[in-house]
């Protein structure tokens, strides 16, 4: 499973005030650490308040490169700062993300397209987040059909089932998992999924367990991919002996500081 | 999920000695703690070494009917010692285990429908292990259809796909965890599906970790009871928690203690 470390996110304090100051030596720190950590791509978003966010885009993607070569997703609701890190991205990058309208299939599939990048689809539109698995696919289908006649590769294509806070839409942990398992089927070859992880356990008091419990859950059902925070070891360690449970990786006696000098 | 506590049993140093020594004291005290700590069920074994296994089950089973009304799984390789706990059990029990054979299902079937007990059946016959999916499905159609031909309620067999050790039969994970989803398919009501979990991890050096991981993928597979140390108090949360998630019980702060209340 594919690990997107979240942490470099204008919603935190400390990043967006880096950002703000232009302070590279803060954002290369937490870019090395997830990385070391076992994160194999970094979500990049410069936060909820940015003024500028192409040129924070920009600038974030330079420190970023100068200190790891690890591929980048571009987090952003604004498709000319996604672009503008698909510019200077040197590994084939992360569009994070479009949904199923229309207006936002149309601009950001073929921007995937022509930066050879992979797509992250959130299986929602204007309406809101989904109530069911049923709805999540009704959306899923949307985005794949779109993918297919814009010839994107769908195995580029990571579908989101919209985790949901266990607290106040606990029957939705059931029907994101489910979903995560039947996206595969829609097509040959599958699309790949993907969850922001955290969001899971919003608002609850056991946080890091219900994190850990649902990561594993839906790595059982198939899981390509998941943004999440490496850096919360019991989470990592959680997410490789699920792995090694599948037989993704070879068992030895250090398999958790085998998987991470990988 | 049910779980069913694996610590009265007589090849544990101490639980050997209180037998041999017909020390209730010690029993009493291993069973309330595997009852407060979330056990709904007691394994009951007297040992590989025990000479007069009937008597020892005997003796085992009215020390801990003295102490908890908890239901009982009678755990032995001899038929006779099962069934002496079973006349003695003052709820419905289980009978741990009849594999495929036939010399063992024409007692053991019969046995759990004489006494209204659930049958543990082991997919596995006298050629050992079974090595992949599809052998341990071909054991599970001989139980089921045994089962219905006596008569038996198939929602008393509690099917185990036998759980290997990832480090000597790392492929047996996956196969193991498919098994718990198709079992369900056999048939309408399905058989329940019940795994010995501590041997997943047998041999390893991150005995807890494997044993929580595993557990909680069994779980999103459907898994019906687990064979399990239910004084390992991170497993239990995450089997509560693999729980919540589901949507089996209702999300509220405290949800670990307020599961152990119950």
């Amino acid at each position: 499973m594919l690990v997107i470390g979240e942490l470099i996110n204008g919603m935190y304090k400390a990043v967006g005030e880096a950002i703000a100051g232009r302070d590279k030596k803060v954002i290369q720190k937490i870019a090395k650490d997830e990385v070391s950590a076992g994160a194999g791509m970094l979500d990049v978003n410069t936060g909820p308040y940015e003024k500028n966010p192409k040129d924070a885009m920009k600038w974030l993607v330079e420190a970023i490169q100068e200190v790891t070569d690890v591929p980048l997703a571009f987090d952003s609701t604004k498709p000319y700062a996604i672009e503008a890190g698909l510019k200077l991205a040197k590994k084939k990058a992360m569009i994070n993300s479009t949904n199923s309208e229309d207006e936002k299939l149309d601009i950001l599939v073929p921007m995937a397209k022509k930066y050879h990048a992979s797509l992250i689809g959130l299986t929602m539109g204007k309406s809101g987040v989904p109530r069911d698995k049923n709805q999540r696919l009704e959306h899923a289908v949307k985005i794949v059909t779109k993918c297919q006649e814009a010839g994107l590769d769908i195995s580029d294509l990571y579908l989101d089932p919209i985790v949901l806070p266990l607290n106040v839409a606990q029957a939705q942990g059931a029907q994101v998992l489910e979903s995560i398992r039947e996206f595969k089927f829609l097509c040959d070859p599958s699309p790949k999924t993907v969850v922001g992880l955290s969001n899971v356990s919003q608002g609850t008091r056991e946080r890091p367990l219900i994190n850990r419990i649902f990561l594993v859950m839906a790595i059982t059902n198939g899981l390509s991919a998941a943004i999440m925070d490496p850096l919360d070891r019991g989470l990592m360690d959680a997410a490789i002996t699920a792995e090694l449970a599948l037989n993704k990786n070879i068992y030895c006696d250090s398999f958790l500081s085998a998987y991470r000098k990988k």
